[in-house]
């Protein structure tokens, strides 16, 4: 079974790094780039016969343990089954 | 218009980062998870004007250049309008 976690910045948390790669786009010459963000996406298999209520508990602690700094971060937990 | 670039690890390239989380996951005591592959997530604001073929454009463009390292890692680009 796979699964996809997506952790981003929650919103007015300020972004350095993507403050610089749209810096860095800018001096490239890629046209159009108001702002960039940036975010971690993990792309986990989890055991064939796991169903996916379990799947999903699994991923949820995964993410409030480990993956995702909660107090700056939210996730979103995917499972593409 | 919002924009989301999502880059991955191409498949057979090894992830020593996705390994960690992976033994850190199961010492947490978290259950079923078989692997942990980590990528990256760019939340992308375009100018509001800008066409949907040309945002697209502008940003395989930032991808190819900066976001992603197309040698060792695959990129989807999501115009979401």
């Amino acid at each position: 079974m796979k699964a996809r976690v997506t952790v981003t910045l929650k919103n007015g948390i300020l972004d350095p790094q993507g403050k610089a790669i749209e810096g860095a786009l800018k001096s490239l010459g890629v046209a159009g780039i108001a702002s960039v963000r940036q975010g971690k996406v993990f792309d986990i298999e989890l055991a064939a016969d796991a169903d996916k209520a379990k799947a999903e508990a699994a991923l949820k602690d995964a993410a409030d343990k480990l993956l995702a700094n909660t107090v700056i971060e939210n996730y979103r937990v995917e499972v593409l089954g």
